[in-house]
Formats: structure tokens, C-alpha cells, sequence
């Protein structure tokens, strides 16, 4: 499947679907699409659409199909592996989302929103709230990324705990096949068993099978109790067992469980605004422990201090404050979500987003900080995460003053140790961020050749003319 | 695809992979494989294999494509649409699981069960105890289904409100491919981004696109407190604000919401030893609550008295029993249970298992009443089910004293009648049960060519040679 290059000729009548105000081509006009935001990948484009309606959508595809022009649909442009950047020496053509705003619906009695593939996602929520009802999906760049997109990777996030992923967050979908053919498969069911599940297909499928246009999404009523503890701990091992009491005691009310190492917590405190160490002595790590009770706040204020006192009297935690109010929750939060970008100043940080079964993150953890520490002495792994769902940002900062370019040139050779003892604990190389161009080739090799070749009877069976998002997930 | 009667020489290769003991063709033996439990299918077989390993399934597979011989698998054979018996007329050959029935591990820490296809949903259950954890599916016949076979059909069950059903209950899955390859996608992960779902779609494909021969299924802390109450109502209309009000006060501990008319609780009471009815006043319907806590037995018992004392005070409950103990809970639900069977004394029953969005519940119930009503006059609706799921499983009895063979072949009618204004509502026509061969000629006329196109498309990519369970879900 090799696409072509799209002609002047071909270019202008994809541009008259959308009209010309719609088609960039300008290469300042178009820069923003073709570069994502750690700056790993560049791609070229000739022509960026934006379509105002879903039946243009799929007039684009139904000529990409018929010409054989390569598509690649971009959401808020804020992915990690770039699924959603055109691919550097070849000419696809860039269609997003980003007209496709409109919230179709919400029904607060029967718990769904109905949203364009193109929302962003703080506008679902907070039309949700203002229907006093929750949409829990939460990540860093919910000011800028857009729904589809956050469907297209199965967007993951910090409410995960409690409430699932993208994939547990979505009961319908409006899908443009690459054909060109609409599926509307917007139905707003919990139960519903009639034949192969196409939704969960599309669903984390990176835009490879199809653009998403439309989708259900679930919405819960807003919780009363919330609360927010933040403990420290001896070690990873101690976490284990916390997180099982915690679980135990709230049930679905546990909806954060969030670890993070000394030297985060230092990071944030030396480089973020306003972050401090919330507690007066030194921990070897952390936990945010996150509450929400649907029945009363008392519910959970009872739940959190029974857990603390019985961790600290059982030894599993040494210290822990508890937030007293809504501006010290979003403090505690602040710094968990700023343990990425604390890592900037501190020079190079190769990054992995990796999960292991819940119970194996301590073994993991220390094999993995042995490995990278034996190949690059003084490295500063800043492992955190969503430790509830064995999710670990597991990342490395330089030693210190060390040269950042050497360092960075060595990712390759840190994903290969890292992934390896991932694979050892049937881990997973991308527990969040997806696959994209980042993680395409090492999919190959961390995945049976049974595995991808159901991935690529798919690939073939529903784009047969190999125009959808060509050589992202899969190689074409 | 048209699969080959099979020979005797084929009969003996395939009788040898298992051993003679394991390849039952005696017609008494085969018999029980044959028939589904309500008697309204009956197939031919002319060889049932119980092979011991998952490589025998392989081996059974793989000569199977070879020869383009046809495989229907078998759990429990619990399943109402006749997805795991062999089709009339035809030759097709049972696998039947039951021998694979072995807990392969248990992870309570990792809250993580791995079973053998075949094993029985009720064991999985009993492990779980044991291990102070819970596997929440929860059904009629967990006595006797297999969890294969529950995975194959996206199963639903009692405690879908609070813990999804079967779909997410599992985190991975070993599957047997139809070429006889072996997809090891048995992963402990609570989240895994790396490329299509393939997970999903064997989950719920009824045993067309492979047999699914092991899984990972999640487990969850034994709550602590449990409180049943039944509320008596006099509309459904009233049943909806109630739902809004029990989920916004318990959130996830809310784990049963059950939909009752009048006319189920006078049948169980009738026809069902020990069951009375709870009330001393009438209602034309009710509800069962269950409500399940993880931090405490009094936040159970808190939810519950707060929530029908508003909705007493509020006039959307006429009257409500609280069950005292465990065995006034069990009682409870052995009468809400009690209702399928229940309508079996009073004649022909027509069934339907749909669900339509939660909020149109009153509305489809008003709607399909008056139809049916207006076709049959007499006809005894007796609706029922999951309301908290929005599925009602639509079951109509037959007038008194009218003819049963007359009345059960006005089914396909009634069906066009129900399943039409399902459609209306854009529900489903099979929210629990599945597609089999029951609804297969009826799923083509109310999903779009588009889908079914679709879902032909997988079926062709992974079984070219069309012989797992043909005939089933799709007309091959």
C-alpha cells in the first residue's frame, strides 16, 4: 500500500469540500499541525482541512479512497507518539477535527452527552457540571485536547481508578469509514450484545481505521465528598500494601492513587510556582491519595483518616497531611501533575509510559532502577505515576551536568533495558499514550507475530486502499 | 463457505487428538450437546470433542481449516439463542470445554483470577471467596455456565450497574485462532495502549472468530456492608427519578436496581416455593435496591434508609421492606430471580431481551404495552429486569386459558412489534443474550448494511475457511 502524492489538481478538490477558508496551505499557517509537543517528530504536509460537518468528512475520505491520497486526522495536537503528525518525507494530508465543536446533546437523567469528535475536553466537563453531573476523564491537556483524539488513544489520565478509561467512558460512536461511509453507531446503551464490538475497535485504533466524528460519552453524578491526603513512605514495597488497604476500605471511592519519588517532590518544589513539600520531613516516596464519596463529605473525610491512622500506626506510612480545602486538594494535585514538567530544567528526561500487573511494581521498580543506573551512573530516575493501575511514568533525568544531546541519543538504548523488564513482567510498552510513529517498530518486536497479523488482517479488512493514518501503529 | 460433511476418516483424525474416551458419537451421549435449555433449537452433530488441553484445541483447529471441517463450541450450554448448539441439518462438530476447567492462578493483591475457559462461573466465585475477594458476574445459571462461554457472550447478569459486565471483567484472554494458532493475550494489565482491541472483539463474538480457551479476570475487595430493599411503586414513570436519586446518593455502591410488575410478584408468589410477597399493601410495581459498601455495614444501612425515606416522603415510594439479614436478602432476590421461571405454569411465554436508554424506559414500557395489548388482547405482560442497565427482558404470557401453540406462533409477530419500538427508541434487540442463530436474520434487518458489512469483514479476515461456529451471528 504506497500512497500517492497528492496533485495540484487532486489538492484543489479536497480543498473546495471544505472551502478555501478551510484549506491551509500556507506553510506558516500550517506549521502549528506538523510538529508535536515534545518536538520529537516533524512531519510535511501540503494541505491541512478543516471541515465544518461530519458529511464533509466524509467526502475527504471518499476521494482520499478513490485517489489513493494518504489522511491523517489530528484532534488538539497533543499526543506523545505522534499519531496525529504527517509523516516527514511524504505528503499526507492533515484533516482536523477542530470545527467539529458542538456538543449534540446531554441527558443528565439518562447519564450521557452526545459530542463532536472535536470538543475539547474541559468544554464536555464543564457542560457536564453544569448539568450537575461529572465527565470523569482528566489529563494534563484537557484545555486543548479534543475528544476524538482522546477516544482515538483510549485516553487514560488520573480518574482512571475509579472510573476507567476512554473505553469505559464511551457508549456510542460516529465513525467515517475510509471509504467514506458513515457508521453511526451512536447508541446510548449499557447493554447491548449484538455482534462484534466495532465501538472498542475505533477506540484506541489511533485513527487508522477510520475518523471519529461523533461520540456517547458517560456521564455519573457529581460526588459531595471529597478528599485528598498526601503520605510518605519508606519504599515502593510499602505502597503495595497501602494501595490494597485503601482499595479495600473506599472501593470505587478510591479515585487516585498516585506515586511519586523524593527527588519528584524536589523537582516541583525547586522549578514549579508555588509547589512546596507539603510535609516537614523527608520521605523516600509519596502518595496522593484521592477520595470521592457520592453519599455525604463526612463519608469520606472517615474514609481517609481511618486509612492514615491505620497505615501510620501499622508502619506503612510515615507522615501524612490531609487537605483541609478545595485550594489545598488542587495544591497537592498541582504537584503530582507537575512531575513532568518539573523535569525540564533538570536537562534531558527519556521517557517511557509503561505498565506492569499492580502487585509486580515494586519487584519491577527495583530491577529496572538497577538496570538503568549499571548503564548510565548518576542517572536520576524520577519514576511516578498511577500506581492504582500500574501505570508508571517511568522517566530518567542526565546526572547532573552531564551533556543533555549525549544523554538524549541514548533512548534508544534505555527503552531496550526498561522495555525489556517490562516484557519480563508481561507489561506493557505503552499503557497510556498509544503507539503512534514513536512506538511503532518496538510493537513489532514486544508483540507475537499472531498478534500483529490480527492487527494487520483488521488494518487491511476495513482500509483496504491503506489511506487511514498509513505507517502509524502498523508499518503499511 | 460451505463446510464439508465429514468424513469417517476425518471423524477418527479428529476423535484421535482427544482419545476415543473424550469423542463421544453414541446419539445418547451426544444428546445433551444438542438441545438449548428453553427446547426451542435442536441440532445434529455426528462427533462432540472434550479435549483436554488448550493444544488439543489447537491440533482440533487446525485440521478443522484444513479440511474446512465446521467447529461449534460449547460451554455450559446455558446460552438462550442457540449460538453453542450445532445447526440443524448441517454436520458441525461440538467442542465442548468442560474438560478445561482448572484455575490456573489467583492474585488477590493483584485482584487477578486466571481460569480455564471451561470453568464453572460459580467456582470461579467460591476461589474468589476464599481469597477474601469478589468475582462480581453474577447469574442464574452460575451453577452450570462456563466462564468461556460467559466471555463469548459479553454476559450480563445482577451486578452489571456497579461492575460492567463480562467485558470488563476481563483483562486478557488466551484464544485459540481458527488456523489453529494460538493468540497469548492472557496480560494482567489494567491498562495497555498497544494497537487494536483485540481482547473485545473475541469477547462477545459467540465463538465465530475463535474459541476462547483461558482468561484474566478481575476481582474485587468482598464489600462490607450489604442492605436489600423493595420498594413498592405505582408507575414506572416513578421508577426513573428513584434510579436518579439512588445513583446520585450510593454512586458505585449501588449494585442492583431491578425492575418488578405487579403480575411477577402474584407468579412467583403462586408458582415458587417460598416466595410471598414481601409487602402487606399492592403496587403496580417495584423495585429491588441493593446497595453494597466497602468501608462499613452502616454506610450500607445509612444509604439505604436515607434513600427511601426521601422517596416515601417525596411520593415516589408507596411503601418499602428492608431486608434484616442475609437471609431475608437471599429471599429478595430468589424472588426477583424467580421470575423467568415463574411465568413457565402459566403457559406460553414470548421473550424479549432488550435494552433502550435508561431515561426511555416509561416510554418504551408505555408504548410496547399498548401494542402488544392491542395484537393480543389478554396477553399478560409480565416486563422485568435491569433498569438501572435500561434492559427489560419483555416477556409477554399468554392470556388465560388460550390456546399455547397458537399463542407461541404469533412469536416472530409479537417480536416485529416489540423489537420495532426497541428500534424506535434506538435500543437493542438482544442486551444481554446475544445474536446466536435466534436473532441472527433479525440483527441484518436492524443494523445498517454498513455494520453488518463491517462484521462480515472481521468474520472473513480472521476464519477465511468459515468454520468456526458458521451460521452464527452472521449468515455465512
Amino acid at each position: 500500500m504506497t500512497n500517492i502524492l497528492p496533485s495540484p489538481d487532486l489538492i484543489a478538490r479536497l480543498a473546495a469540500i471544505v472551502g478555501d477558508r478551510y484549506a491551509l496551505t500556507g506553510q506558516a499557517e500550517i506549521a502549528p499541525y506538523l510538529i508535536e509537543s515534545r518536538g520529537l517528530y516533524k512531519g510535511n504536509t501540503p494541505l491541512v482541512l478543516k471541515p465544518g460537518s461530519v458529511d464533509e468528512v466524509s467526502q475527504i475520505l471518499k476521494l482520499a479512497s478513490e485517489t489513493g491520497a494518504a489522511i491523517v486526522p489530528q484532534g488538539g495536537n497533543t499526543g506523545h507518539v505522534a499519531g496525529q503528525i504527517p509523516r516527514t518525507g511524504a505528503a499526507d494530508i492533515v484533516l482536523s477535527l477542530e470545527r467539529l465543536n458542538r456538543i449534540r446533546d446531554i441527558d443528565p437523567i439518562g447519564n450521557v452527552i452526545v459530542a463532536d469528535a472535536g470538543c475539547i475536553l474541559a468544554d464536555i466537563q464543564k457542560v457536564a457540571e453544569a448539568h450537575n453531573r461529572l465527565f470523569p476523564l482528566s489529563l494534563g491537556s484537557q484545555g486543548s485536547c479534543r475528544i476524538g483524539g482522546n477516544l482515538s488513544t483510549n485516553a487514560g489520565g488520573t480518574a482512571v481508578l475509579a472510573y476507567g478509561n476512554m473505553r469505559q467512558l464511551c457508549l456510542g460512536l460516529e465513525v467515517v469509514l475510509p471509504t467514506g461511509e458513515i457508521w453511526d453507531g451512536l447508541r446510548r446503551l449499557k447493554k447491548d450484545n449484538t455482534g462484534y464490538d466495532l465501538r472498542d475497535l475505533f477506540i484506541g485504533a489511533e485513527g487508522t481505521l477510520g475518523v471519529i466524528t461523533g461520540a456517547v460519552l458517560k456521564l455519573f453524578p457529581q460526588p459531595l465528598g471529597h478528599q485528598v491526603g498526601f503520605a510518605g513512605l519508606k519504599s515502593v514495597a510499602d505502597a503495595l500494601p497501602l494501595f490494597d488497604k485503601a482499595s479495600s476500605l473506599c472501593g470505587a471511592a478510591l479515585t487516585g492513587f498516585e506515586l511519586m519519588p523524593r527527588l519528584g517532590v524536589e523537582f516541583t518544589a525547586k522549578h514549579i510556582p508555588g509547589v512546596r513539600d507539603p510535609l516537614d520531613t523527608v520521605h523516600a516516596w509519596y502518595v496522593l491519595i484521592d477520595i470521592s464519596t457520592s453519599d455525604s463529605a463526612e463519608t469520606a473525610e472517615r474514609m481517609m483518616s481511618e486509612l492514615l491512622e491505620t497505615a501510620i500506626s501499622g508502619g506503612l506510612v510515615e507522615n501524612a497531611v490531609v487537605a483541609a480545602n478545595e485550594a489545598q486538594r488542587k495544591s497537592l494535585w498541582h504537584m503530582r501533575e507537575s512531575m513532568s514538567p518539573a523535569q525540564k530544567p533538570e536537562g534531558g528526561s527519556i521517557k517511557h509510559d509503561v505498565s506492569v500487573p499492580v502487585s509486580s511494581i515494586p519487584a519491577f521498580m527495583a530491577e529496572a532502577d538497577a538496570a538503568v543506573v549499571a548503564a548510565i551512573p548518576g542517572a536520576r530516575i524520577c519514576a511516578f505515576g498511577h500506581m492504582g493501575d500500574g501505570n508508571i511514568h517511568y522517566n530518567i533525568s542526565q546526572p547532573v551536568s552531564a551533556d543533555k544531546d549525549t544523554f538524549i541519543s541514548r533512548w534508544p538504548e534505555m527503552n531496550a533495558i526498561v522495555h525489556g523488564i517490562v516484557m519480563k513482567y508481561n507489561g506493557s510498552i505503552s499503557a497510556e499514550h498509544g503507539i503512534g510513529q514513536l512506538k511503532r517498530d518496538e510493537l513489532a518486536k514486544v508483540r507475537s507475530p499472531i498478534e500483529i497479523d490480527l492487527m494487520q488482517r483488521i488494518k487491511r479488512a476495513f482500509d483496504p486502499a491503506g489511506i487511514m493514518n498509513p505507517d502509524k501503529v502498523l508499518k503499511a
